[in-house]
């Protein structure tokens, strides 16, 4: 027994870490979502955890909250680096990435990136203060196709459905609709107007009457007007019907309406489930077209993805006009609340492996080596039990790690090797040249 | 243009980015790495980034530069919180992840995992203040047999066997060996002396015979026993014999010189380059047993891994005995030395993509999206060419991201579907539900 002092740790608030089966779990979802971004041709990278701070604070204050580094035995030489922060999202690091090597990248960039971020927020459910994101973005100089609006969700959807999760259904509309209509009535205040209307969902319309007129100014008229665009939802094309009959003529929301009739037309031909919802604005004011946010369908849970056009992303790094689109998957998120809705409870292989290799006797190690090291060679992943105790402890070490296959070497010369199948629990001789997962 | 303030990132010193094409070979890596860790059955865990420092510091305070984290926006609420450093290692999260959730593991415990780490060092030549390390590690309760001791160096050469690197060779040793021999001598410093034994390479024979009489207080007899001790070098298990030769008893000893030559011996059996180098004593006081480094044969760049064996690792956070041994594959710092040499410059992959499929006209953006999926359903990495622009740039595309094959869509209806090797600049007849990646 140690006789150190004893620091018995804690889980730390906010943070997670997984037993080794859910982890699996995990993995496999990260390599489905990978294997989908490069079936398109995206490629990887990986940014620091760190960005200075005047470049996490280039859009000036950010309501998301900022980890800063410090070395616990700092020292004077410190004062001379850069602030450093631990970054909050990928989106940032990437517009960061774009501008700096510029130059020795082929656009448009399409580029994935699966990271942790953290944000110093107060733990809550579905929030946590380090997480996964999987975003996949595309960037171009100058102009991006309106293709691409249509790609980056129809992606995103695929990375979805490769993973073992409830039905999903996916929120779209495009900023230019709801600004160029509030432009077309004549609305001034149209961000305020359409934060206010962001609201329906939640508040409802006659809240959302109240509020466009005390806190957007808006006369009771162009109010009611207005929540009639808002209130809009359809599964297919017919809202661009729907906004003509309104009777109001704007460039921006004619421009609007094409983008997204274009965008659901594509995603309708690859059977992706949609709802064109016109109330929907989001938060952040660098996006400037297609917008989406992912849901789980039939839950109150909130968005579990998100995304959208942005005209201009890296233009706090650099001189060039750069438009992209982009989304995000909130993976940590997902996860997180499907384990504890207990989605994986019947998820219990604690090992990859898909054979136990038994020891029958010491003197036999060389061959029970040899053993295991045939079947790996022809791909197999192999446990190789440590040690000759009781074939009792070795069958119990599979079956509790839930290791499917457990493979007998001989146990006196001139035996045949056998191989139990621990669901079946039926047992036969076998080859390790030959033997094949059924 | 942007009318936004530019801010002109700049690269943060210590910490590493890489081009798409370098990312690559890096994913590849991890990829390969994985592959070996797995066939054996180890299982991933991830830790968070962070721990409490008072888990960081649970031994006391330690040589590492650690990085502390605050909110920008702190408020007081923060200060009820545990304070939170990020991680040095993977080992100290693996010890506070055994402890932790001891009683929902199964023993042994093996584990790989693979993450960055961060240390507030001086950057120089070799050394970052984020890395990625491959950690493979197995641990168990009360006694873990030596089979692990050849079975964790074996599976480690086999990882970096599946990198193409230059070749390597496994320096090692037992603890046992060097402070048995100098118990048996009847030296009472064992520590300090095999400290200084430990320089043999670095400063020679005379040198250490000084610094064993002068810092150690050794009589000049006992140095040079000690000496001869640490200066047996060889490539197989004949170390044994000049041990015995040199007519010291002592238990400790003899278990360390069965333990070594044991580990030896297996690893011989797997081709493994060996060198048993009895001058070698490792700097971290946890190590009790077998001990290892790995080199890139002829060169001076330092150890590119490390590990051993621990008699107690996570005693600072459980009462329990928990022997184990792991290893560490030092990634980033070897990915960063080789590229420096510029050991990847061949590599030109700027996509994953296995197909550009050309767009020859809008008007067929429907057919070619269908080829397009219908090569991804077949497991290619398909690109779209986004739109119908000259044949001319969209070839150029094909090769600047070093993409291997353009795909021709029909042109008109009734054409052929063609293919073109961009490395060949062969071009046939092909179809899409048939070809195959020469």
């Amino acid at each position: 027994m140690s006789k150190n002092k004893i620091y018995k740790p804690k889980p730390v608030s906010g943070y997670t870490e997984w037993l080794p089966e859910l982890r699996m779990v995990e993995m496999e979802w990260i390599d489905n979502i990978r294997t989908v971004f490069e079936s398109y041709g995206f490629c990887n990278i990986e940014t620091p955890s760190v960005e200075e701070l005047d470049v996490l604070l280039a859009k000036g204050e950010t309501d998301k909250e900022i980890y800063t580094l410090t070395r616990l035995q700092a020292d004077e030489a410190d004062e001379k680096d850069a602030r450093l922060g631990l970054h909050f999202d990928l989106t940032v690091p990437f517009a960061r990435y774009t501008a700096q090597h510029f130059n020795e990248l082929v656009f448009p960039f399409k580029r994935y990136q699966i990271q942790r971020s953290w944000r110093g927020e107060r733990p809550q459910k579905g929030r946590y203060r380090e997480f996964y994101q999987c975003d996949i973005d595309v960037i171009n100089i100058d102009h991006l196709p309106l293709h691409f609006d249509a790609e980056i969700p129809a992606i995103m959807y695929k990375a979805y459905q490769a993973l073992d999760i409830p039905p999903i259904e996916m929120r779209l509309s495009n900023r230019k609709i709801l600004i160029g209509y509030l432009q077309g009535l004549g609305v001034e205040n149209q961000t305020e107007a359409a934060r206010i209307l962001d609201k329906l969902d939640k508040i409802g319309g006659d809240a959302v009457i109240e509020s466009l007129i005390k806190d957007a100014g808006l006369p009771p008229d162009l109010a009611q007007k207005s929540l009639a665009l808002a209130a809009i939802k359809t599964r297919d094309d017919s809202f661009v019907a729907h906004v003509k009959q309104l009777g109001v003529e704007n460039e921006l929301l004619t421009a609007g309406l094409d983008e997204l009739s274009f965008v659901v037309k594509q995603l309708q031909q690859q059977d992706i489930p949609i709802v064109v919802d016109l109330s929907f604005a989001r938060g952040f004011d660098y996006y400037t077209g297609t917008i989406l946010e992912v849901y789980l369908t039939d839950t109150d849970f909130g968005a579990i993805g998100s995304g959208g056009r942005y005209d201009d992303l890296a233009g706090s790094y650099i001189n060039k006009k750069l438009p992209g689109i982009g989304v995000s998957i909130g993976l940590t998120r997902l996860f997180g609340f499907l384990m504890e809705e207990g989605w994986f409870k019947e998820r219990k292989r604690m090992s990859p492996a898909d054979i136990l290799v038994i020891m029958p006797d010491e003197e036999r190690r060389a061959e029970v080596l040899e053993t295991a090291e045939t079947l790996r060679r022809r791909g197999f992943k192999v446990e190789m039990y440590h040690t000759a105790g009781k074939l009792k402890k070795q069958l119990a070490y599979a079956e509790k790690k839930g290791i499917p296959h457990v493979w007998f070497p001989p146990f006196k010369d001139g035996q045949p090797h056998e191989v139990k199948n621990m669901t079946t629990g039926e047992q036969i001789n076998s080859d390790p040249n030959r033997w094949e997962l059924s």
